[in-house]
């Protein structure tokens, strides 16, 4: 292993897997406090590290303070919301609308992060066979920002109830850009210790055992 | 910040930012020398730890040794290579030709990260108006897998120059689960101080303050 370089120590691999052990989608302990600018841009940064198909960095990020805004956004999340519980059969739907699924008013601010389809141009190296490449590396992304918000004690929730097409209109996003995130990111009162889904015994973790196959499905 | 438990340290920061600034996609420098299975499953654990839509957990992960096999999968790959350096023009097809762009064969496995869009049946929780959520959740548990491997100082390198149905077809992957990745996984010989793509002058690095927006596009 002396040829690697930069090394990861154990004590250095330790701290990685406690964050990532330690993250958790955060909906109802974010505080009001705002967010340093220094701590937000190394947010940012690590999200712009993150690996991209053909080196596209297809991502933008739109910083959302503006509470109007944020009302505005909360409104449709309210809607899509509502549509949602009548999916849910009877003996479900009173749980589901029980659970706390955003914090888009609580949490100082708003993270939108959006996928540029056309950002290089022409072909792109490891997208000719599978388009939606781009897309999966602005999750990348997502997640490099996700986990580098735990490193920070910050805490993150990504609001998927939400319409992309009435998220676009609000916050003036252009055609050929995709919204892949609303996420709501802030300090918090603290972590839950597992998944509340898990916690509330909406489903149970898989054993991993039963995801693992060997050479063939 | 005394409520956070457990709070992240700023030597685990340190380690957790210094993984993800070193994680680089991995084609030419793998070693065959096998991987340990404790450290296996420890990539594969960070990826079931993964945040996932619903509680939904969709991913499985098939771990390709066969040599048989990934010959197979190496001249899938030759021959969407080939199609796919058609599509460039005559002035970046050569450059694009003499990238080395997988290490199907030299990484001693691949692994294969597949999404199972039903797992949970009925509705899911936050996939209601972005039914494309689950896939979202299985590219973040290749994060974490990837992310992790570079903790543990292995390489991947995501193979994305490959038809998914004739992937399904070789690994005999069932009707409605979504090949995501093909990971070749190993250990390295060194991993490069930047994107192999930005060195090369392919495409540069973008500068971050062109990437924020706030409050709207």
């Amino acid at each position: 292993m002396s040829g690697i370089r930069p090394e990861i120590t154990p004590a250095e691999r330790a701290g990685f897997y406690k964050v990532l052990y330690h993250r958790r989608d955060t909906r109802r302990e974010f505080l009001p406090d705002p967010v340093d600018e220094a701590v937000l841009r190394r947010l940012l940064d690590a999200a712009h590290h993150a690996p991209s198909v053909g080196f596209m960095q297809p991502w933008d990020f739109i910083i959302v303070r503006d509470r109007a805004i944020r009302r505005r956004i909360k409104e449709d999340f309210e809607a899509a919301h509502r549509e949602a519980a009548e999916m849910f059969d009877e003996a479900r739907r009173e749980k589901y609308r029980a659970f706390k699924l955003e914090g888009i008013l609580e949490a100082p601010l708003g993270l939108v992060v959006t996928c540029d389809r056309s950002r290089t141009g022409g072909p792109v190296i490891g997208r000719t066979s599978q388009p939606e490449m781009d897309l999966y590396s602005t999750v990348c992304a997502v997640q490099n920002l996700w986990l580098a918000a735990r490193a920070e004690n910050l805490g993150v929730g990504w609001v998927s109830i939400l319409h992309p097409d009435r998220l676009k209109e609000v916050l003036g996003i252009p055609e050929g850009i995709v919204p892949i995130a609303y996420l709501c990111v802030g300090h918090v009162s603290g972590f839950h210790e597992k998944p509340e889904l898990e916690k509330a015994g909406w489903l149970p973790r898989l054993p991993i055992d039963e995801l693992i196959h060997y050479d063939r499905w």
